[in-house]
């Protein structure tokens, strides 16, 4: 097995573009990402594409080809991967298995969404998609509900409280403020997110992440083989993709992820890092709870103790561990296919002190969560700075 | 890169059911699978799931760990592949490389889709998805007319006459009636064939393949350790993945698919095999047209000569290069995310010297031929008997 270095990065803003089409969108992520790593289209071997809902928001299905062509693929493998939320983290993994294997020397990851659509009225219902249709959507339950009732027995077990949780969004908008690229760049208080408009009891407005519109794209290729691209790549230390039941009523408990906690035992074993080296971390804050739980599943605190954690400081700029420095789901915005390499952007920017406002100081080593619905699918990804 | 075996093929019927939802047949599928290659579920390290529309058709989106957990699958990379109708073709390219280059020892690919629901009424329009929406799909131009546009031109350039076509139809339909698995089976004659109703000119109902359920998994493990589960077990010789336009308008011809042309170069070069060693093939018949194209194409006659191939009998069974002694997608049916997968069970049937009615003599070396779209995917598989 080789090592991966991530060579190139490219994102569109996150944000509501009425005007621009899907396939648009993900071009301007890929050859920003190719003209970042300075490599031409013609060179990519195979092209790995995430994709939540594409055929449900804009009509457009076979959307691997579709965008490939346009952005200069041709006669390559263009394939979409479809895993929720964690869409474009899977079609990371799977683009690092092929390069860390030895099967193809430079291929192009990227995700894309595109929610504001004349399919917007029905996007809870799309999005609830990702749930078990078959139980969770048919008693009504969408996501809002689901992490509602994570974040209500969360309460029950540890003594999480709502302040915690709106530590959570109040820190993340703070971070996203500062990021360019961000859907919501405003700051809030606790008082105002504590007095958001409920959605779920107990989750606030403000306890929800954002219906963006976005794409992110990475350039991979062996980690020996970087240096003659750019001096600006990081290495990709690990990669793990892990699963679990859709259903929430299947899992044995739901205040821990058992998807999160392999993933995350799975990378650092791979990478050979413990958590306590993690520098910062993009977490998967599809709600203020899930970065909560992230934060305990990922060994950054003891079981019980992420609401604390948060609103302590801990996960702030300047923090011991910075979570969300992007500004997370939360205030960076939500295009969900795009959100796993959208993290690995991130994440990558920050290794090579290229974060401005937001730079945090200790930056070697990063962790990218990415969350597939109520935790059937994580990918966990760790990076190491040139 | 170590050579790869299927150990395992399972398969439902192909067909309407009503009462049966989408992770039953693909359960079905995948535990007919495990039991023919004497494997546990528990065994899988990676579960790769070819699907085109399922939120579409279902409204269930997530469906690789929707089906995986079900299957018995816990813990490992559950994940979703989508390529139009060339989903599980893809699902089963990216499960033989992972086992070809090291990263699994053992690994399930299957392929489902659930066709006949609440929304089969918006079929026609969910199939067009896998088109170009913002082109082809904004002008009316579904599938039928745009594979009719292709065949017109087929007799335009090369004489390609309507009763050629037919007997593609009267072919697969008389093979289809053989196999107790197909959807639609029952023998028609030539003058019923070219008498059916129109449905875009110059096609009938009987140049059109079937709205079908139904799914379709293997097991793939290294060729070295696969005589310690079975003894018939059929080995991979080259799998081979290609894409091109969507858009037909972007082609600089239409009666010739690049993608085909490549994919079925890449896996001969691959497998060192020449078109004229393959003994039977299942070639991608979503209309008749398609098959003749696609014989020309992966070369079993010169570009032009696909039409006289099949009306002089060559491809029939007992003729020199057997297609689609299943019935293909005309007779067999169509469950669109199970095709390619599909195609690799019956080919590794023939290769077991299993198809019973349908056998043929000469069965050593088979191919399997997966489209999406009008081409702008292709997978190619050759597989050899044990």
């Amino acid at each position: 097995m080789r090592s991966v270095a991530v060579i190139g990065i490219g994102k569109t803003a996150f944000g509501a573009f009425p005007d621009r089409d899907i396939r648009s969108l993900a071009v301007e992520a890929i050859s920003n990402a190719l003209k970042d790593a300075s490599v031409e289209a013609s060179a990519a071997e195979a092209f790995y594409l995430g994709n939540f809902a594409g055929p449900s928001f804009v009509g457009q299905n076979h959307l691997a080809p579709y965008i490939g062509t346009a952005a200069g693929f041709h006669g390559i493998p263009c394939t979409r991967f479809e895993d929720a939320c964690a869409s474009s983290g899977s079609a990371f993994f799977h683009a690092w298995q092929s390069v860390a294997f030895g099967m193809y020397d430079i291929v192009v990851a990227a995700g894309v969404e595109k929610m504001t659509s004349q399919s917007t009225p029905r996007v809870t219902e799309i999005l609830a998609g990702a749930g078990d249709m078959s139980g969770e959507g048919l008693a009504g339950a969408t996501f809002p509900a689901l992490f509602a009732m994570i974040a209500r027995r969360h309460m029950h077990e540890y003594g999480t409280t709502r302040e915690q949780m709106a530590a959570v969004a109040v820190k993340n908008h703070a971070n996203g403020a500062k990021n360019p690229l961000a859907h919501m760049r405003k700051t809030i208080t606790l008082e105002q997110a504590l007095a958001g408009k409920p959605v779920a009891e107990p989750l606030t407005v403000y306890d929800c992440s954002l219906i963006s519109d976005g794409a992110a794209a990475v350039v991979l290729v062996p980690l020996g083989q970087a240096a003659r691209y750019t001096s600006r790549f990081a290495a990709v230390r690990a990669v793990a993709q892990t699963s679990d039941y859709v259903a929430l009523d299947q899992k044995a408990s739901i205040t821990v992820f058992p998807s999160v906690k392999a993933a995350g035992h799975k990378a650092y074993e791979l990478a050979a890092i413990s958590p306590g080296e993690i520098d910062l971390a993009e977490l998967h804050d599809c709600f203020t709870i899930a970065e909560i739980l992230a934060s305990e599943d990922l060994c950054f605190t003891t079981k019980g103790n992420g609401g604390p954690l948060a609103a302590e400081g801990a996960t702030s700029i300047g923090g011991r561990i910075p979570i969300n420095t992007s500004g997370g789901l939360k205030s960076k915005g939500h295009p969900v296919g795009a959100t796993g390499v959208g993290q690995i952007c991130d994440v990558v920017m920050q290794l090579r002190g290229d974060a401005g406002e937001r730079q945090v100081e200790k930056h070697r080593i990063g962790l990218a969560q990415n969350l597939g619905g109520s935790g059937a699918t994580c990918v966990v990804t760790i990076l190491e700075a040139a």
